[in-house]
Order: structure tokens, then C-alpha cells, then sequence
């Protein structure tokens, strides 16, 4: 239990992830001495996203409606659905200008360590989504870190026996990078993929 | 104006100090995917101390009472009046248990290319507080910092005609500090405070 309003704020802020306890202490000296403005924005918008901000019931990324304007988008095409960690890697996809199909969003990504298993990415609802007939291709598109790799590779086996194709983003040396800079895995990777 | 609840908290976060545009989105993230508790919390806190908490009257530091716990201590001693940047330098002070009289927390710092001048430091504020004619000792411990010595040093001359003794907590090298790992300048100064 916090002593006075000020230590509570400063326990709350130290809940943020990335925010130790002396960050917390100087964020919550400069909302009260400096801006308090921006002390009220924030709690306001923390209100109005706890309210408002739900998930997608087609691909689960953040929305304020039952199903997201992506989802609802005719212009997309439905025939390609990408598979996602996180809306900010969504949000990578699009920047790109290139992807017109679905997205599902796993919101996480499979990490035994963290006690992260198969019902906490949303495997079951990922495999009913794939089950609506006109999807046939599934573009798996999780980081290419040890966990995201993991997860690509559950998915891909439980998707094995369904009438669609599962591809995966190509692995490669990234356009602009320098030979040296880039690490021997992705190289050597590179030159067996090589075309 | 944001575009929906999501984007407007991540704007939010981003008005924390130290707090970049990624960060905002990993702390929005978190906190609607895996902490709703704890982003309910942070709003209420937030509310409760944008409500709550005040300056002391007397010594200007965090408060929810108009006048606070330290300065209605009968236990301290009323002549003397440290003078500190922040209640967190407060907190520091106290911390050593060594210190018994009062404190004048100025919530902030000189700082002419922030903008930030004599008035905004309650200059005037402390000469009415040193004007008691019980204070006969202002202890200046601002930072050892460029803006901590100029604010010492514009707290001293204000403070020159008054019947009041000024004194600067002593500079000179850490306890239990190497002598091979303290600057220079620390060392060449504690050469000639020698005793
Ligand atoms: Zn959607
Ligand atoms: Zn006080």
C-alpha cells in the first residue's frame, strides 16, 4: 500500500514496461511539477482505450468495433491471409505498400520459457479462421528470432492436412546491407537459397 | 487529433520524459494485451494525484496537506533550512539520517537555456521563508552540477545582507571511492579543503 498519492503514482508508473524505479520517480516529478496537462491526457486516454480498445473478431488485432477495418476492407483480398505477432509487425507489413490480402494477428508469439504455450497465440481461432473456404494461402510472417521461428513452425504443422498452402517469408541478405555487416547465418542462408 | 483510443494512449505515453515513439507502443501494447489491471491503476493514480497533490506551503516540496509532515515536525530544528532541488535530493538528504532541521525545496534548478530563471525557482519564495527570524543557518545543498553552483551561488548573494549564515555542504572525494577513479577537478579540490 503506497504511502501518499505521489508514491502510488510512482509504483504505477514502475508497472510500464522498460521503466525502473528512478525513471518512474522522474516521470512522475515532471507530470505533477510541469505537466500536468499531459499528466490528465494520459490518464484520459488510458480510460478511454481500457473502454473502448478490444480485439478483432476475425484477426484479432486492436480495434475499437467488433471486427476491424482491415478485416472489413473489400479492396483486400481474401485469399491471403498473413500471420502476424504483433499489431506493430501488421504495421511493418503495411508501410511495405505491397501486401493487399487478411492479416491474423497472434498478439504474442510461442516462448515456453515465459509460460507462453499454443492457447495463448490463439492457434485454435487461427485454425477455424483458415477453415473459411475461401482462404488458400497462409503467409507466415513471425519475426525470424528463436521464438518466432517456433511459432512458425507450429503453425505450419497445424496447418499441414488443410486445403492451403503455407509459405513463409524469405530469409535473405537485406537490400542496402553490406556483405561484412551481415551475420553468417543469414549468408549462408542466402547463398543455399540463392536463384 | 489521433485517429482511434489506441493511437491517442500511444501519443500519451510518449509525453512521459524519456519515453520514444516505440516505447509508447510497447507500453500501449502491453498494458491492453497483458496488464489491464495496472493501466487502470496508472490512470486512477494519475487522477487521485493531479487532485491530491499540492506544494507545502512552507517549503514547496510534494504535498497533500497544505502544510507537509516535515515542516509541521516538532522534532526538527527550525534553525536550520536546507535548501535542495527536488524531493528526490530531499529524499537523498534523508535518507543519511543526519540531517534535523528543515528543508526548502526549490522543484527545480537555474537553468538559462531551458528558460528557466529566478523566478521560477521561488527565489522570492525563500527569502520570505529564511525571513522568519528563527532560520539562522541556509544549508545550500543544490547539485554539484554547472546549474546546481549557479543556483547555489544566486541563492548566496541574495541571501548576503540578511542575518542569516549560508553554507554549502562540503565538496571533496567520495567515501570509499578509489583516488585513481575520482576526476580530477574533485581531487585538486579536496587538496586544497585539506584539514
Ligand atoms: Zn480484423
Ligand atoms: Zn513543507
Amino acid at each position: 500500500m503506497a504511502a501518499s498519492a505521489l508514491e502510488a503514482l510512482i509504483d504505477a508508473l514502475h508497472l510500464l514496461p522498460g521503466v525502473g524505479q528512478k525513471s518512474a520517480q522522474r516521470m512522475a516529478f515532471h507530470l505533477l511539477q510541469h505537466d500536468r496537462v499531459g499528466a490528465q491526457t494520459l490518464a484520459d486516454a488510458l480510460d478511454t482505450a481500457l473502454h473502448d480498445v478490444r480485439h478483432c473478431e476475425r484477426c484479432h488485432t486492436f480495434t475499437e468495433a467488433p471486427v476491424c477495418s482491415t478485416c472489413l476492407d473489400p479492396e483486400r483480398d481474401p485469399k491471403l491471409l498473413c500471420v502476424v505477432e504483433t499489431p506493430a509487425d501488421q504495421a511493418a507489413m503495411e508501410r511495405t505498400g505491397s501486401y493487399k490480402g487478411l492479416y491474423f494477428v497472434l498478439m504474442g508469439r510461442l516462448s515456453p520459457l515465459d509460460g507462453i504455450g499454443v492457447s495463448d497465440i490463439g492457434l485454435q481461432a487461427l485454425m477455424d479462421r483458415t477453415a473459411d473456404g475461401v482462404v488458400d494461402e497462409v503467409i507466415v510472417a513471425t519475426n525470424f528470432t528463436a521464438e518466432g521461428e517456433a511459432t512458425s513452425h507450429v503453425i505450419a504443422e497445424a496447418l499441414k492436412s488443410r486445403e492451403v498452402r503455407v509459405t513463409r517469408l524469405a530469409r535473405g541478405v537485406p537490400i542496402g546491407s553490406e556483405l561484412e555487416h551481415v551475420d553468417l547465418g543469414t549468408i549462408a542462408h542466402a547463398l543455399v537459397a540463392r536463384r
